[in-house]
């Protein structure tokens, strides 16, 4: 059976790609990464996410993005929220922005798919219902795909050839929930919030419902017609 | 006072483009890498040569690539010994290749980078006097340029336009040495070996002299025509 390595935040995108990698044929490896982002508590997501999946294997490699900040995900600077969404225009990129996240994500994910012998490299990469990070576009992902190739012993040598793969790059939020409802995708189990908000029971946390990831997944079950467990579970 | 990143594993290679990035005028930040390398030690001499360096920060990230694996230094394969080296010979790449190790590393080096607004990022690949790792070639590391270029908001954005400094690319071993001994590189603060062994005192490591990268050390001094200081304290 073939092998992919999936990438998985815990969100939305990243776990209809889970499914589709598994609709694909593959023995699926997830990998997460605790980066000590302000939405930590999507790994607890990603967790439950790769376990109804029945995953191979869910690493999380773990460090600390902090030390090097220049984004709200990783330092004190304020999640926007509210922010207008324009649609079809050029979005500015805003200061969820982590930098080279995606680059860090993606070589990570090449190095425990050469060991696996991994020719797939998932990423739930989207460039329309999206916050405009570059990292997410597709010439950044064909660049990617062209250092894997160069960076590692077993493509060089002729034994691998790596493919990023981004089945959602060019489909609408509401295209790839409605895409997951039919593969089966419990979006009860995956987390978008950008800035979890303490809930009403100890230790429990709510998504705040204003910044963009919240508003994207949003508009993306609305204008799918469908409902968000996530939220019904409130 | 323009910045530059310089990766800095403590080895004689990327001390010595320590020292080119200040001589070419740089403020520089240097970064080094925690993997849960087989030799570690060679973060504290990379503490003692960023000290003599001056350099405005040191940052040392955290990661534990043993769960990921497929390295002899990474993992409990055994480092090579009296491997011969052929000279002018396509090299098999040795079980010290770490997967992905230097897209890894550029690409925490590229996040710093654009937080700095440093431009540079400096790495002492070297594509001559080397073990025949992929990720030390030219083509490589223009290819990975490529991606920091499309992967980041400031370069996106016009306001950066990221280089990636391999000024040792097509140097050989003594040249490198005979380049930091002009200006002034401490080689007694670097650290090379891949396999530590333990020393006459308690607690002390010393170089197994027999690994490669003890071998293209060795090899480089004695064809500069220089003592190795680190030799010479034992």
């Amino acid at each position: 059976m073939k092998r992919a390595v999936v990438l998985l935040s815990g969100g939305v995108d990243s776990s209809t790609v889970l499914a589709i990698a598994k609709a694909e044929g593959n023995e699926v490896y997830a990998l997460s990464f605790d980066y000590r982002q302000r939405h930590r508590v999507e790994l607890e997501y990603a967790k439950k996410m790769a376990a109804a999946a029945g995953v191979a294997r869910h690493l999380i490699v773990q460090f600390d993005l902090r030390e090097i900040g220049g984004s709200a995900l990783t330092s004190g600077m304020e999640v926007p929220k509210d922010r207008p969404s324009k649609e079809g225009e050029a979005q500015e990129i805003p200061v969820t922005y982590v930098p080279a996240r995606n680059t860090i994500f993606l070589s990570f994910g090449l190095a425990w798919a050469e060991v696996l012998g991994a020719e797939s490299i998932y990423i739930g990469a989207n460039a329309i219902d999206y916050s405009g990070y570059p990292d997410c576009r597709p010439e950044y992902l064909g660049a990617f795909e062209r250092v894997a190739n160069l960076a590692t012993k077993a493509s060089v040598e002729g034994a691998m050839k790596f493919r990023i793969m981004a089945p959602l790059i060019s489909m609408k939020k509401s295209e790839i929930i409605a895409k997951g409802g039919e593969i089966g995708v419990d979006y009860g189990l995956s987390w978008s919030c950008y800035d979890p908000q303490p809930g009403d029971k100890a230790g429990e946390v709510v998504p705040c419902g204003r910044c963009d990831s919240c508003r994207l997944r949003a508009k993306g079950f609305a204008e799918a017609g469908m409902r968000d467990p996530l939220a019904e579970d409130r």
